[in-house]
């Protein structure tokens, strides 16, 4: 089979969306859904309400699923949400597309959610064993039974609130009843969560992206904890727990966010060219490199390497092509059975390449492989050095909180020493930006400056949040999902 | 619109089976289904299990969906149950296609049942303000949620008995968990279900063509209010009710269960040619008919038609030619609005008609304008005369039992005299067989004699339970589907 | 896998349909092709005109594809010609599916047709050494490279005559021009054509039920040998060559066309029901024959059944019942490997079988698996005796000439003799209609009385036409199809 | 509606690729059409030959549907030729998809083509009037057709080159027999022919980007007007014409190219780069530009922005983000009617723009409503100043040789000033490269010094060949296309 130079690369769960009070909420929603497809790109799903819920769930892209002239006839209604989402475990059910649905006493209520909670498991067994029926097998699932079964009526947002309390974990979400958008994140703020105005209309999205791509204002971040409630009323605050510090995903500046988006306040795009400069910084630092170009891994590597350029003076040139026309499934495998070592994603610019010594600039390492046929190939193309810089820390620990990533075991500064892995990629230096580079290049102070201001579990393995289903034995048959469906 | 001259038939909801210990469950399955498809043509689902469930629900035919040589590695496993619908409500949605499922706390639990429940909004409504998330519109998700929600904890079999008894209506079912296959019967009996015997292993079936049609041997119907449990133990019967009398519906003889089917020991095709019998007899003692041969309307006509062909000695021919290519939807209008007053279903044949004076014989008559078209083409063809018998009684009453039937005052004979029917389907001369007539084509006694053994409201309106939904008023909420879903 | 009992009936290649001048031509083409069915159910299409060509194909059944609102939009004018096709050859190309179109020197151009030119390699060969390109595998394109290279220039009508003058073997064809609408019989009348008149619009078909289905009137048979041409003109007729003897297939009455068409002034089904009166007639001047009842193997057998009920007074009743539920490919290989012995498409009525003599009968027997089946299907519902006849005399030959039958060595009649077919069907007897007898069913003559009025190869090997591919010797190349296609 | 504003870029038509001697050959026809995606991303089709040919064509995607693990055995044999399509006609017909194939007197042909031929009407008119069918619209046709019809017997590059000598234009063709893969280019090379090796196999490709992507090594250019005819006895040359001077299109190096291809030994990339230093040198010796950052409009801006950047001394910037999620039709229409005046695909990067002055770096202006729209974005970014610099020189001529461009009244600079388009764009400052500009930056001499190397005809007006359908009459029957296919 041939192979898919990306595919180590850690991956984001999902995207959300949310419209009160626009008249276009589900043409909105799409364009905002669309703005945040790097986010989720298997499936995708928008919820409006016009009396009664309207409801559409695809698998595949926004711009092949969520237009047409009849768009706004199919999903009618001044309120919406909406979801994309990439899923981990390989089959994407219809099923298990958001915003999933719930008809509760109080009427209808959607919700879709971004994120991993990490005692869904143990939550999802108590209310089967109290009679709770599960449609999914997404955790997402486990708000909208907690609401449902909640003793905190009548209102919707105690319920709510109480179902907040009942999960760990990571996670932002939109919800909606018949007269209420929601939004809301974990205690500790891990995943993001923003809010705009559009003329008298409210937006929710993941990220500032969205917001602009429909020509909304931003307003402010959602906080750690908060849940915001948006009705005809305006906007009210909740709070679903005491005070805690905030500590947000350090790896959506590494790698999630799109460029053009903030976060708190800094511009994605230029924290990650002021980790090319910290990268340069602390290679230089070093010892004395001697190089002919900055050449990137595109599209993630970009920016850090035009920082890297910026900050040690060499040429930025585009070494590698990325061919954007992947299809879904590019499985090929040859008559007699030998692996065609030919990437289908990567293509090296030979002139820029050859018999140059190269700086090579990667947002991250991850399994390895992908950075080592990388190094192979830009090698072929004739470069006489390859200097290897990952414009992020050591990858050690894995994820709880949506991030799709792959078991430590496989994460190769988890089992490797450095000298091993510049060794294994076949680079004549290798480097990783420090901890503190990547603190300094987001908010300008060391770790500990900033008071460990960011969750940084992947790097440092301290996790911010218990990880009650990962501690807990289950029995064989819990982890086993009992039902299957095809199509 | 061209017109679809069958279109006022009354339709059957579903068709179910069930196989117990057979290496071949889903084939099994498949075979009984397709054997069951005349009652329910929209979609069809298969669950087996094999240490975990498989899964399968399709719109369409049976014999276009569980098929092809990976039919038993899609659904292995020696257990099966299966379920054919024919929706009322427009288009099927995937997620009203039974079997359903749930996760419950004692592993997997599903089911699928023809029928309809008389109390199941009210059901519903008691089981959402207790937390319960509805995944479809179906009523028989609320047997699930209620075995979910039971007390009558541990046994699986206590709580569906449980269900059972909190609600009202006509139903048969098959169920089964990880262990158990399960069959039951509504107190009075009013859907069918056949028990059968196949080698070691046992299956379950809506009527005895689907048992037969498996090779299987019929054992004995599921009685009224039985619930039978089959597992490695063997067959065990429990009593969900205490006894009453038996009253299955009668139309299952008129119209719905094939001809090559037995019921209550009956076959149904010699219980519809005695309805020609005893129609030629109410006939030919009313008045003397002269006419010169008997034609049915096919294909549901055809049995009757032979009885009155040989009680009255006339030449039974097919004057009506039925073409069995009908696609989904063959809808064409016409350039200028008219309608083209053909038929895509029917064609007379016209040597058989013109000239000659032409018992016409149907299986009943609903709305009437289906008839009306009917004895138009026959006219049309050249007929002299045309004497058209019902060789059901007056449909009057609308049924709540499962049966898809126009509204009450839809229902021609519920609204104009014996004498104005004639007159609006302008025929010669207009008989339907009598309420006792049809009592004796199946038992040998009248209705009275019998003590009324079946249940006949749709021709007496005598209902044979409660109707709690019907005659309860619902608040618009309740009422209003707040779900849709598009694909 | 299990055995579909009807799998070895002749089958039929296609139908055809034309109109000239109705505003909803497009409409009436797909009622025609849906009366006309069963004369091809593997794909459709229509050509309509309006100043440009229409064209639609499709795989499957009319009233699935040729239907919708928008109809008249897709195929527009008042002029249109529409086929069925059933395919001989493993899977329909789209590019197998007619009309097929050609842009010609004088504009477009299409034809359908219905039969097989019997020397339609030779030609295609000498076509494509002159150049010639051929679209598809089917004869049908012959035509249409004649007429593109025809010198007989510029009328259309002269070409066409030129194109069949060079073809031999049997067809109806239908063609349209921008300005015309053709219909064409080969020189003897295998294929039949007819044509009718609906207000001032013509229609041309295969079959008189198609004119019927659309409310025209039969007006009279295209001709052996006949062209007809309508145009703003009117209706012309042009011979394409000298006058013949007209031999129209005898399979027409036998199995092909629907009972309620009429052939020659024969009423199809009239003349099935006589094919079952000579039967009887022959049955019992062989010997007395003693049985209980009569019946048919549906749904072909029921109008001999019904003659031989009548002649022999023995009660006809449905003692088989047909399935119309059938799925393009029910595939079901069991876990073991063995085959299940069940009928997806027949099952015994065992109430009117069991215990009883059953004389049984069918259109016709081909290989004799299909008749072995239904008769151990009959036996095994209890049958005491089972007294085999075929409405029609043995099958002892192969056609040539649009039908897809066996080839000789699969055909038991020409194989096997008449007591060992008795044996291997395990009847009680066995009985064949004569050649007389059929000839007297359809004409009341016999075979030589008649001078020999039908193509009746398949039962005597009298050939009408000469067999120049079948006699020739092709070479390797000429027999492979070079091209395939898939989707 | 909303806007894409990459709409009004030029578009090829065209990729092509073939293999001969590789057992591998469907795959690396894949892998190769993969890597050519951006010539074509309607639709593509893959030919191949082990005794008879195999062929598939598919609307959409090379990675979307040549993948499986069943390629190999779908497409089975060690020849290959394939295309990518990008049609200008609206619905892409799957008819219309290449290769095309045709049975021939000795044997099968199927052909692919990048290009268009100026004179494909007039030989179609000529072909169809000899008695050729077309199948198709594609001017590809006319090639098959004058092969087949070709007197140059017996050899089949005879018969081709005779084709070849037929038609005016400017083509790359892959062909094959069932013996030999044939490549070949019209007689000025207006369209580019890779031929490359891997291992004894050998390749044709459009680029040489496409060579690389399977491993192969890059041997030379076919020539114009040369046939290259490989085969089990080697590579064979002919030539179809007269020695003429070389011109290929100008429009390779400036848009249609991948940047890491090389043509005629030039790098795109480093063409392009040099464009930018062209530009930036025209720009700074007309006057003083003062600007804080260079913005390239991805991804085609890029190289030609890193030249800019490099020749001025400004900073590189991503001030635009692209989105690569593009669904295949994104509308959406408001509920009001009112235009959403919103990008889909690119998004302003703020942080880069807000508050500087801006030099925006594109390939070309089209039409002008994209360029206008950019800078619109850029500037509601809060850019200071705008200074737009064109890196290809004004586009006053449309193409004929299967460019895909607007007509030439909708050429901004074909009708509009240079001030005018300034002020209709809202720039502070525009600048095109000059025509010199561009070939000193292919070929480091001015257009005269290298005595007109290149098809610059969009920029001067200088076509050169005949447009001979251009120039002559058509009739109206002619220019109308009489079939229509819908699916």
């Amino acid at each position: 089979m041939i192979c898919d130079f990306d595919s180590d690369k850690p991956r984001e769960e999902c995207g959300v969306f949310g419209v009160f009070g626009h008249p276009d909420a589900a043409i909105l929603t799409a364009l905002g859904l669309h703005a945040l497809q790097h986010r989720g790109e298997e499936s995708c799903g928008i919820t409006t309400f016009t009396g009664r819920f309207h409801h559409e769930r695809h698998l595949g892209l926004v711009g092949d699923n969520f237009t047409g002239p009849d768009l706004a006839e199919r999903l009618p209604g001044s309120m919406a949400i909406g979801h994309n989402r990439y899923s981990t475990q390989g089959k994407t059910a219809l099923r298990n597309i958001q915003p999933i649905y719930g008809d509760m006493d109080f009427g209808g209520f959607a919700i879709a959610h971004n994120g991993n909670l990490t005692n869904a498991r143990l939550v999802r067994r108590e209310l089967t064993e109290r009679g709770a029926l599960f449609q999914s097998t997404m955790d997402t699932e486990v708000f909208i039974h907690l609401v449902a079964q909640s003793k905190e009526k009548p209102r919707l947002v105690n319920r709510l609130i109480h179902a907040m309390q009942q999960v760990e974990g990571g996670y932002a979400l939109v919800a909606m009843s018949g007269k209420k958008l929601i939004g809301a994140r974990d205690p500790i703020g891990l995943r993001p969560l923003m809010l705009g105005k559009l003329g008298d209309a409210w937006v929710l999205a993941s990220e500032t992206c969205a917001i602009d791509s429909v020509g909304a204002t931003f307003v402010r971040e959602v906080e750690n904890g908060e849940m915001i409630v948006i009705s005809e009323e305006g906007v009210e605050s909740f709070r679903a727990f005491p005070e805690q510090k905030e500590r947000p995903c350090i790896f959506e500046y590494v790698y999630f966010s799109r460029p053009d988006s903030k976060l708190n306040g800094h511009s994605v795009y230029d924290v990650r060219r002021r980790m090319g400069w910290e990268l340069a910084r602390e290679t230089f630092l070093d010892r004395d490199l001697e190089a002919d170009v900055v050449v990137p891994v595109p599209d993630s590597g970009v920016p850090a390497a035009i920082g890297f350029a910026e900050a040690s003076g060499l040429p930025f040139q585009l070494g590698i092509i990325r061919n954007h026309y992947v299809g879904r499934t590019f499985i090929l495998p040859t008559q007699d059975g030998r692996k065609l070592s030919v990437s289908k994603k990567h293509a090296p610019n030979r002139p820029v390449l050859d018999g140059k010594r190269v700086v090579l600039v990667d947002d991250s390492i991850v399994r390895g492989n992908t950075s080592e046929k990388i190094v192979e190939m830009v090698k072929r193309a004739g470069a006489r050095e390859v200097h290897f810089r990952s414009a992020s820390p050591p990858i050690k620990f894995p994820d709880f909180y949506g991030i799709d990533m792959p078991d430590q075991d496989e994460l190769i500064s988890a089992t490797t020493s450095h000298d091993d892995i510049a060794a294994s990629l076949k680079v004549d230096s290798l480097g990783f930006l420090s901890v503190d580079g990547l603190y300094r290049a987001i908010c300008g102070q060391s770790r500990e400056e900033s008071s460990k201001l960011y969750a940084d579990h992947c790097f440092t393995g301290d996790y911010p949040t218990r990880l009650t289903d990962h501690e807990r034995k289950e029995s064989a048959k819990e982890r086993q999902l009992s039902f299957l469906e095809d199509h």
